[in-house]
């Protein structure tokens, strides 16, 4: 039954997130490039030109957070999106809500983050907007950034393409950046920092793709996280997938924090992580193309892809039994980025 | 002075919001495509694929008005954004802000909404992102689209072209959507009715390029209305613009409405209608191809460029007397779009 309101479920980027685009936009804006449900759409232009496209709004609260900032996020999410098409980021777009009153101060510490965070990843901001509305109606500032980069012409990556056999690699740690904005909105303070892991993936992705023509699949495990990012893969791919739960790499402050606030952190937002699902043989050099990035240095394989249980995520526990992961059901955290 | 709060004048469209864009935001993200200012950027592709890219949030109240609502205004203005570069547009991405507790019924209405202007127009949607924010952090609905076409290799549109010498043409009444917004939200009601303009115009310019290679600049007079954007091209392109009162084409209600209210209808905004700027020998030409489409039928010449008093825009009054239109001041109508 479809709800009659709009509930905080439908932005989690989870199970009902998930239906609503399965139920209700998919099949209103039938088209192939829309259904593949990758993270940018792969578009063909003037015949031979390939082309990534993605577009993300960020409401994160607070605006600035240990490790990052609302501006930063911003590109850098967009830059991932378009980056896990395989493509090379060039040009953005940003699109700026701004709440009646917001400080001038913040506004330009924001888009000087924007600038750094752009050059950083190497990519020149091209057309914008912005829009101011009266106090109230919106809270703060609201930014949208688009993105396109080109795709080389002999890389074919998308959401369908694990097959059984591959391995899966883990950028490096979890829930960091979830972790970092739920201790912040809740004024909590520990011995050990926690930072958001927000970071430009397109360096590393390109690394990956220079070091191995068998790469089947990459996304970035933002809202949703690991756990339900595998599993829109397992579903696009009809493929089934098998975790171990003691090779999942996570920084012993985040492992903490989410047992005490009671977070499963394969449901906790990354900002700045790639799953790369691999051919076996070429695992090795993969791992090692990404451990050699600035963000890559903890990456670890995680599990892999079977022929077994298609559409499935499975776990295997430390203590070797064996559960399922779902999609994350319910939000957890809403406006995390 | 830099004020130390963003007011609602920063989103106006007009000569403070300009001056964000001048002072903050240009000097930042310093390259030549953004440095443009036109509608979209234009870009190049992989040497030879020259593609035209804009991006839009509509923040529009209310959501549904007589003559469309923010789901079609949200595909049309990004799709003309797109064809004032005098591209062809192709694709778009959606991204939708929701207000938590949002009917879904409306939610539906809109999108089917957004579905038939894309096909009107002839773009995909083939990306999209939802986020859903918390009660009271947003006023129901905010939509950004960014867009993608393709320009025509023969194609050179920019806003630095005007020449002394061309006609300028605006193809259709003023101030239609602005006065619609303005009654709605006023609780006014007319005799007359009055409706948004809100058309997609990427099929009229077509027609435009099909019937001269002279064309200099298209843009389309949205926030801050006609006075406003033809301050942008004689500044863009150091030129002076000399409007005739008694051509301006305007329906008897809006002007009706825009003098009961106060209002200069140089100032409000249009959401289908183009300002083409046009060599001499081919005006005529390009005026019956304009008036040859659906949306242009109420076309006019309106004035031309002047070597004189270059930068400055002047309107020649019914009664003989000359004044200068100024970009506009101060913020007449927020939430337009």
């Amino acid at each position: 039954m479809t709800p009659e309101l709009i509930s905080l479920d439908h932005g989690s980027g989870g199970k009902i997130a998930h239906r609503l685009t399965a139920e209700l936009l998919l099949p209103l804006f039938d088209n192939p490039i829309l259904s593949d449900l990758h993270d940018g759409a792969v578009l063909t232009l003037n015949g031979n030109t390939r082309v990534a496209f993605s577009t993300d709004t960020f409401t994160v609260t607070p605006l600035f957070f240990p490790g990052g900032d609302i501006g930063e996020l911003a590109v850098n999410g967009t830059v991932n999106d378009v980056a896990m098409c395989g493509a090379t980021p060039l040009f953005i777009s940003l699109a700026l809500i701004i709440e009646e009153g917001f400080p001038m101060a913040e506004l330009t510490r924001i888009l000087e983050s924007i600038n750094r965070a752009a050059n950083a990843a190497g990519v020149t901001v091209v057309t914008g907007d912005t829009k101011v509305v009266p106090k109230g109606a919106a809270d703060g500032l609201f930014i949208n950034t688009s993105g396109i980069g080109l795709i080389p012409e002999d890389v074919r990556i998308g959401s369908t393409g694990a097959q059984p056999g591959d391995k899966i690699i883990l950028s490096g740690t979890m829930a960091d950046h979830g972790m970092t904005i739920m201790t912040q909105r809740e004024g909590l303070t520990f011995d050990s920092a926690i930072e958001s892991d927000s970071a430009p993936l397109n360096h590393m992705v390109a690394k990956i793709l220079a070091a191995s023509s068998n790469v089947h699949v990459l996304r970035d495990p933002t809202r949703g996280g690991v756990g339900t990012t595998l599993n829109e893969i397992a579903e696009s791919s009809q493929a089934g997938i098998v975790l171990q739960e003691s090779w999942l790499p996570m920084h012993d402050a985040v492992a903490g924090v989410c047992e005490l606030l009671g977070f499963d952190p394969l449901y906790v937002a990354n900002e700045g992580k790639l799953l790369a699902f691999v051919a076996a043989e070429d695992a090795e050099a993969v791992l090692a193309a990404i451990r050699s990035d600035t963000y890559g240095r903890e990456a670890c394989i995680i599990g892999e892809v079977t022929a077994e249980h298609p559409n499935q995520v499975v776990l295997e526990t430390r203590i070797g039994g064996r559960r399922i992961v779902d999609m994350l059901t319910g939000e957890q955290l809403p406006r995390i980025c």
